[in-house]
């Protein structure tokens, strides 16, 4: 039922902004190397293309849940199935798959982005904004795959460490322990969210200093598959990064090791997991953002030992999705006398732009 | 007519061989989180599983161009569609695809591995010397993701950086230029090679003394897609690496940066450009490997300067492939003097455990 109203709305929002979709589509970015399709327009239209002579029917299905409503392709002379979004995208990245026949695949024209507990298709909105996490000809830092060991999980896990540009290995940097959404992973971040290209374009431009960004796998071990948040417990997750990977961080990397330079931080569910971690573990963290992932409250900090009280708390979202929700936390912390800040994203909702744009400014709040 | 011979030949060899299939079939390992679909079971056969309700035809492609032949699936009841191969698959990682009602998708239970100009979905058959690239508690390398100017081609591109775990930034250690083949790219020996695990495993058993491999995209811009071999130029892929990545690299790592201490090896088409960038520049290589792809003889050693003949030679392939070339190149150059040596990986063909056993062998083999 709430797919179909969100459908509905889509619908009339397409209504009352009908326009003439514009023919200069061209690649998307974010295609297969030579593939042509899928490809977007100067308006934020998606084109489909894709080859199944033999299909009874090919649908689209974009967002996260839905959310941008399907697109049922037609089938043309040449065995293609084709189709044109019935309203603009948002600016930015979303996930997408196709549905054929009654199954759920890839779109074999488009890169594939871990969403959604699955490898889902992505396609690229280009924002007029998306200067700030263009890969330029700037030194750029690397990301590196490591692997700990974790006892508690019994098992070997993986993490991405950003290092900046300037990393020698000696000089010792803050880190921010950077979390992704449900159904996503440690790939998100610098695939979907580009983390390490904003952090080079900052550091180049003199915005912010250099420091490390670790991302890890946040639905640790005891998820069921498909069961949604109530089957994830969060203390697993805050065995894993807080007694595991912190400390093997701290081992291997140049790192100052203490609260006021270690932050945490989460998307969405990663949100969730940032602020119940920061709440049970402030000697550990001293800088917390949650990024579309709820808010914290003057009552959070109340009864809190006064020395690990937080040197910074940011809180973010898209404009679509609950803004004043931020605006009223901030404004509350902001008037308690603690050093908060809050962000909405303007035009973008429950998506990749909003959490790149939320990262660009949380950096530039951080470890000051 | 080829791919008809080929399959023929199968069809021959599973007559012979028929047995009874076991059923104890488990779900790959790599599925992607949660996925039941694809099985395999002790013997190397490899089941489907495939929801497409209202699909008229789905059949499984496995193999480059086939190799595996196709396995037609049948539709089951719940609106699934399932097979099993007809005959054991050999050892080892094996790309493959689906293709629904005649176009190209990937099986939405398998991970995705960059191949044939695509991704496509990958199964792995547990070998029986799975051990030396099994993922252990070791002391564990990173992978390292770099950005690289590249001025020949107007373009920032994508290395990865393995760094033993000893790497301190300060200890300098040789690199080895590692290459994937046609159609992959600079994730193959990561992803479906496990490089870094061999490199890991071997160290930690203390077979090797620790070095560097750098992993770089072997395509570069002027291959037209579909082109084949035809339209690649290695002049171009020469400047990137030598000129390009060769020097970032030595700044960036702390590397031996001279031709005693600096490697090149590839597989298939990155045989070839292995084969045609050391003999065009042997100033930089010092040790050259064929993986499946080609051989040197002492012609090609006889006008060379004799302070620039390489260090050591390595040139291997699969048993399935043409061990005797492979055999007898290497008896040749021992012959001459020179410091060769073949191997062959039984019981395997044009694939990547050919390769990861290949580079278990080179790895014992160069900078000694």
């Amino acid at each position: 039922m709430k797919q179909f109203l969100l459908l509905a709305a889509l619908a009339a929002s397409t209504c009352a902004f009908a326009q003439e979709v514009k023919e200069d589509f061209v690649p998307n970015e974010l295609n297969q190397p030579g593939q042509e399709y899928p490809m977007v327009n100067s308006q934020g239209y998606a084109r489909f293309k894709i080859k199944a002579p033999e299909a009874k029917a090919v649908n689209v299905g974009l967002g996260l849940g839905g959310t941008h409503g399907g697109t049922d392709l037609k089938k043309t002379a040449d065995g293609f199935w084709e189709g044109t979004t019935s309203a603009p995208l948002d600016e930015g990245f979303h996930y997408y798959h196709v549905t054929i026949d009654g199954g759920t695949f890839n779109d074999p024209g488009a890169c594939n982005y871990y969403g959604s507990v699955r490898w889902e298709s992505g396609i690229e909105i280009p924002a007029h904004d998306k200067d700030f996490y263009a890969l330029k000809d700037v030194p750029h830092g690397n990301v590196q795959q490591i692997l700990f060991n974790s006892p508690s999980t019994k098992s070997i896990r993986r993490a991405f460490v950003y290092t900046p540009a300037s990393y020698d290995g000696k000089t010792k940097l803050p880190v921010l322990y950077l979390q992704h959404g449900w159904g996503e992973d440690e790939t998100a971040w610098s695939n979907q969210g580009h983390a390490n290209l904003i952090m080079d374009n900052l550091i180049a431009e003199g915005k912010i200093k250099p420091f490390i960004i670790v991302m890890t796998y946040g639905m640790t071990n005891d998820l069921k598959f498909g069961a949604g948040f109530g089957g994830f417990n969060f203390k697993a997750f805050e065995t894993v990064l807080v007694d595991e990977l912190v400390p093997y961080v701290d081992k291997h990397f140049a790192t100052i090791a203490d609260r006021q330079h270690r932050a945490m931080a989460g998307l969405s569910m990663g949100g969730m997991e940032t602020r119940n971690i920061t709440l049970a573990r402030p000697e550990v963290f001293g800088w917390w953002g949650l990024l579309s992932g709820g808010q914290y409250g003057p009552n959070d900090f109340e009864k809190m030992d006064k020395n690990l009280i937080p040197f910074g708390i940011f809180m973010s979202c898209g404009s679509k999705e609950q803004p004043d929700a931020i605006n009223k936390a901030a404004a509350d912390l902001k008037a308690a006398k603690y050093n908060a800040q809050g962000y909405v994203s303007e035009g973008t909702a429950h998506e990749f732009l909003t959490w790149r744009r939320s990262l660009y400014q949380l950096a530039q709040m951080f470890f000051k």
